[in-house]
């Protein structure tokens, strides 16, 4: 059964219920589900070069060098006006579990991918650097750094595969949840795009939609895993399993209560709804409309609904909508959205464009050597700007953002108070984990505080422009020791 | 260190060494390493609609009625010539995993989605079908039935989402692959974009990059799990972290060797060059450009190597690859290809609109009541071709595809020895399992009897065309029991 959120859920378990959407599957035992949850290890999701990169680096003396890696992306997708940053809880998460076990260890051994003084090295790994970032459900633009990793340049570099799969997925779908949720105004959106993605990218795909906005789910795995709302209707199958229409609407609401969804588009569309309301009687919860013109058949469909009495009974269309489509359907009385290709898929935007970049590193590997700031420069196009950074979104005098201030170097005194990177990660603990509600309202807050022009649909620039400050030259870190101690959310040198 | 394949592998556990991409694996206890592999379920990778219908189905008494559902695509993605079948294997793993353990089945009570009838009917479950379909490599085109999955409708509903997120996913992977591998001619392609989407979509990715035609990945998952042959190079950070470039090369020979991959374009590209041979010598390995103009940089680099004396190394360009860019570098003095991001995306397309419909189902819930094909009917464009589908490739006097041919009824005479279609699951026992080399093998061999139109580039309809034979109206087919025996691979009615 369909159930908009905002109304009262009907069952127990009901996360939306109260219990907050991240609280369900503390209560069960979920390792042997073969979910990405609870992994003892996260560290195959590697590409091989970091492993070799470690070895040379180990053999050299360099592995050891204090290292800052910093995430971010050289542009926005294509007309895009702003990013949204999701999937850091699921980087704690791989950071926690990134060990090499026995047998991750054997297959390197075997495969010859690196010696043995450097299997030794990763038997004992474990990150036990700082992670800072901005925030799960914020938003980004061109060069923020999202994330900022250190440590020696051995247990930082590991991480780049891992942290960027889980961003740049997470990010690019709720991006699109975002722009989809602005497009729906109020009304809510099902996410129901397992079945165009990869199992366990739908899942993630889910846990993104929610951040963004999406309001539940069809996806009973991240129903399980992140406890998010989850929702079903009926397919056209179960149509076609009985013998009429008629037989099918009465089973379902025998079964499913007349509060059910029915799926009235598999024969023709006036006459399902007649029987829909004649099976259900006015009480029906819903109906959905999976093709045709949906504009033209939902005020059909309602006006037809009103004469029959049904005025409570809600509309919910689903066939390949979009941020553009669903727009499209301000005017039309429509309940609800089921979103399911063009959410998981990112609107064609199915990956966001971040990179992994060491920034800054030590001179040498003992741990006071102050930190110098490199940054590749050849030709090309694919330059970045060296030095560890801080960030902060600067407001105009109404509180509406006006420019992400992105700095290395003394934090300027006016902007102390709007910096954006928080402690996720200190001396390899997580000291950030956050309901997934949180998240959410994040987003919207965030987003809120954007000038209006980041919601249109149309193709644009940025809808802030990063400026950028940099250091008095000669200026560096002395760390205190290694990369080790809390960085200060403060005022932060080089 | 990169090897290119086609060389003699280094290491001892180097799987194109003799042993085949998939024996890898089964050498090592994987469970604990939260891969997707050998999990205890996949069950919970279910859209809820699937389990509310079958409890409406359940309450009816329509549940156990004998149905045929099969998989196919209306469309290709705009412009794409042929589909390419990929993920069969991972289907396979997924419906034989499909259990509703007790972890599950206290999620589905606690939030109240199913009654306890259907808890104790899913407590049970396992599916006991059969399952056919398009041989893993094959290629496809709209209307193909690439899979048929046969049983109840109670054991055959559940299975909709876990089957299309597979091979919607990993079918759209292989299509780009195969692009990709067309235009690189022999050259061999690397496949490096696991950090572009999700960790374990990545793992999949690599898997159905293979089936297209790649050679090797740079994803250590994908080598664990699926053996397939894994390489490295090296990352800008690499360069950045020692004090000079020369001491970076310095410290990535004396560790890897002189056969190893260099990347040359961290600074001054013609500078590095230099500085790796003469680091390296002659006999370096390789060099990656990873920026620029790359068809221009990689005719200066090989004229400098060649002037250099290091007339064997070997160029290998990466950097936002596409069929496209591929293509464009044919004439380039290029050893080997990176791509990532648009392989991991499906250049442009990152899913198949594959379906799962209900196509035939018995008129009672009696073991030998008749089939009856069923479609749904209404406008709007996604009308389905009702009945259980045979299927042929007619290939014309030189063997070369000219038709796909769909049909129900018995099949003509003529065709019987081009039939597509080979039996997965039989009784829910799998009994189609073959390794991965088979399957690219496959490809590659389906893919050269194409039309030789097939592998241009450019935008163009499905190759060979889809033709539809029905059958004489009227006739039906009458199983010997319920769905679960044998189906013929020969002439089958509908």
């Amino acid at each position: 059964m369909l159930q908009i959120p905002g109304e009262v859920p009907p069952g127990p378990g009901h996360a939306r219920g109260g219990r907050g959407v991240t609280d369900w599957v503390r209560q069960v035992d979920v390792a042997d589900l073969g979910l990405p949850v609870d992994v003892p290890s996260t560290a195959l999701f590697t590409d091989q070069y970091e492993l070799t990169m470690l070895q040379a680096a180990l053999k050299a003396g360099t592995a050891e060098r204090r290292s800052v890696f910093e995430v971010f992306t050289r542009r926005l997708p294509d007309g895009r006006r702003y990013g949204v940053v999701a999937g850091t809880g699921r980087v704690l998460d791989a950071i926690e579990n990134f060990r090499f076990d026995a047998a991750v260890l054997a297959f390197l051994r075997e495969r010859g991918i690196v010696d043995e003084v450097t299997l030794d090295w990763l038997d004992q790994y474990r990150f036990s650097g700082d992670v800072w970032g901005y925030p799960e459900g914020e938003v980004y633009f061109p060069g923020s750094p999202i994330m900022r990793v250190e440590g020696s340049f051995a247990e930082c570099v590991l991480l780049e595969t891992v942290i960027l799969s889980i961003l740049n997925h997470d990010s690019a779908i709720a991006a699109a949840a975002s722009r989809m949720s602005s497009a729906a105004g109020g009304r809510p959106l099902i996410e129901m795009g397992a079945r165009r993605t990869h199992e366990l990218a739908a899942v993630a795909a889910s846990r993104a939609a929610y951040v963004g906005g999406f309001a539940t789910t069809s996806d009973l795995a991240a129903g399980f895993r992140y406890g998010i709302p989850t929702v079903g209707t009926s397919a056209h199958a179960f149509t076609l399993l009985h013998d009429t229409e008629r037989g099918a609407f009465r089973a379902q609401v025998d079964s499913l209560g007349r509060g059910t969804t029915l799926l009235v588009d598999t024969y023709d569309v006036t006459e399902a709804v007649r029987t829909a309301v004649e099976v259900a009687g006015p009480e029906l919860g819903a109906v959905r409309i999976d093709s045709g013109d949906l504009l033209l058949v939902a005020h059909r469909v309602r006006r037809q609904l009103d004469e029959l009495g049904a005025t409570g009974t809600r509309i919910i269309v689903t066939s390949d909508l979009d941020e553009y489509a669903i727009a499209s359907l301000a005017a039309a009385p429509v309940d609800a959205y089921g979103v399911g290709t063009q959410l998981v898929t990112g609107s064609g935007h199915p990956t966001a464009s971040m990179v992994y970049k060491l920034v800054a590193r030590a001179e040498s590997s003992d741990p006071q050597a102050p930190l110098v700031a490199v940054a590749k420069k050849s030709t090309g196009g694919k330059t970045s700007v060296g030095g560890r950074k801080w960030a902060a979104r600067r407001p105009d005098a109404q509180g509406v953002a006006e420019a992400e201030v992105v700095g290395t170097g003394p934090v300027p005194a006016a902007l102390a108070d709007h910096q954006l990177l928080v402690q996720l990660v200190k001396g390899g603990e997580v000291v950030a984990r956050e309901p997934l509600d949180v998240v959410r309202d994040r987003h919207a807050a965030a987003r809120a505080r954007l000038p209006l022009s980041a919601t249109q649909l149309s193709r644009g620039e940025p809808v802030i422009p990063t400026e950028y400050v940099h250091a008095p030259s000669g200026s560096q870190e002395v760390p205190g020791a290694a990369g080790r101690r809390p960085l200060p959310r403060g005022p932060q040198s080089l």
